[in-house]
């Protein structure tokens, strides 16, 4: 076996290789990233969480005090990504379960700057996501059939489209909603989103309950995705011509609860650590090699 | 962290977790099997390998040496599987790396009785898959479109689907081949096959080099399947007028060799020890009560 440690866990079944690497050693290509997380010959996950301090993190992060424990967020395709809250609740968890940081709230460095967490002993944990931005109308197309949606910017971009309101009847909207072929990644306008886009469906079910699905770019579907709930509540909240409030989401992989305020907002839910251990030093050797 | 060590591996993409259990001492449920093995919530696997000693496995084995070690395979669903080609290699490759048994040639306890492997320096593990024994011909549907086969008997059921032969042209076999939907599992005669089959799809590509794709029962497509390849390499033969061989198999996890003799076969190929370490204690315990 390598030096190479690391540790699984999921948030909400968005699930990740956490990597200690306090000193910035580890030597995580994208090849590497592309390999852990590879579900036939890795440990496999939906994204890499290198955990370093700032200042070794080798990002540029001069608003960022280089003690701070930064998040380098890798996407299963080996590319870095600027947030993820699911992430970042696992990350934290970590940061607690390992001593590396007290219990309660603390700060997070990460590619789309500080992030606030705090860490319940229950199991919860609760981000500040930052202010959410919504853009433009936008559209997005699964299986031939065009959904009317909404540009949202929470630090990396998303295209959330809201199918009816909680006034019509739930249980169509939901059929359609579990009948999206989310396989095949869903059309978009590349002009809107030059970088790619998540996109994600959202069902109200009550006024303060909502169950969705969403597409990861570079990813594919996930059972949950903490930014894009972000952006899913901030737009089931204009549809009803709401800019703040707390809704419940129903994702795949389990209940995340999201609060919008003027300008910020908070992504709440379970983290778990599934095991720990190193990884084998020849499979890291050929990882390298790929 | 708990005492449950556990090492991932995988042959062929086929990919297994493995725990140590020399004296039987685990809780294996078939939940704990099933959070194991998902790929969300879990560590991620098509199966588990638990390693114990035979007499001490609580499986009845009147035929097999007390002191061997079993190989206890659980598919990802949580039942009990009489055996697995690449499972074997992992199996045969871990025994190996961690120096319970000595490399080179020796037996394996499983459900359809004891399995002689040979272990390489190479890497190269080459197994024993006992008699096969070709049944009647049969018939799998997948997307509406029928595929003649046959049911093939390598210690645990199959139906191989041959697509033409190597004399025809193989590019639009493959073709077919790559674009099989077998996100849903394919259509079979229950009355053949009463406790489910695996179902493999084999283009042969050149005499002795061919192509196959692969549903297992209980777990879904997968990159490879030892016990299906023999199989799938029995139905090409046999589509030859063949009845031994030597045939090299490309799955979606890598290559295979596939020997067939009058009263045996042989399977060879890689196995691959990703990583090991140690299950959360809290979420061992949580996966038991599910």
């Amino acid at each position: 076996m390598t030096d190479v440690r690391f540790i699984k866990g999921h948030g909400t079944q968005n699930d990740f290789v956490v990597l200690p690497d306090a000193d910035g050693d580890l030597e995580l290509t994208a090849q590497r990233v592309r390999a852990l997380c590879d579900r036939g010959r890795g440990l496999g996950a939906d994204g890499v969480l290198r955990v370093v301090r700032t200042g070794a993190s080798g990002v540029s992060a001069p608003d960022l005090d280089p003690d701070l424990w930064f998040m380098d967020y890798r996407n299963a395709d080996g590319s870095a990504v600027e947030m993820c809250g699911n992430g970042v609740r696992v990350f934290a968890h970590y940061l607690v379960e390992s001593g590396l940081v007290s219990p309660g709230e603390f700060a997070i460095g990460t590619r789309s700057g500080p992030k606030q967490v705090r860490v319940d002993v229950d199991g919860i944990v609760t981000v500040d996501m930052g202010a959410v931005r919504i853009g433009a109308p936008s559209t997005a197309v699964v299986g031939g059939r065009a959904f009317d949606g909404v540009a949202v910017d929470v630090g990396n971009p998303h295209l959330a489209c809201v199918l009816g309101s909680a006034d019509d009847q739930a249980e169509p909207r939901a059929e359609v909603l579990s009948g999206l072929d989310l396989t095949v990644p869903p059309t978009y306008d590349s002009g809107v989103f030059p970088a790619g886009v998540n996109v994600e469906f959202i069902v109200p079910i009550e006024e303060n309950l909502a169950r969705m699905r969403v597409h990861e770019r570079g990813v594919g579907e996930t059972r949950s995705c903490g930014t894009g709930t972000v952006a899913a509540v901030a737009a089931v909240l204009r549809s009803t011509g709401r800019s703040t409030g707390r809704v419940l989401v129903d994702t795949l992989g389990g209940r995340l609860t999201v609060t919008i305020g003027h300008d910020d907002s908070q992504l709440a839910g379970p983290a778990v650590l599934v095991a720990e251990g190193r990884l084998d030093a020849l499979w890291w050797q050929q990882a390298g090699l790929d």
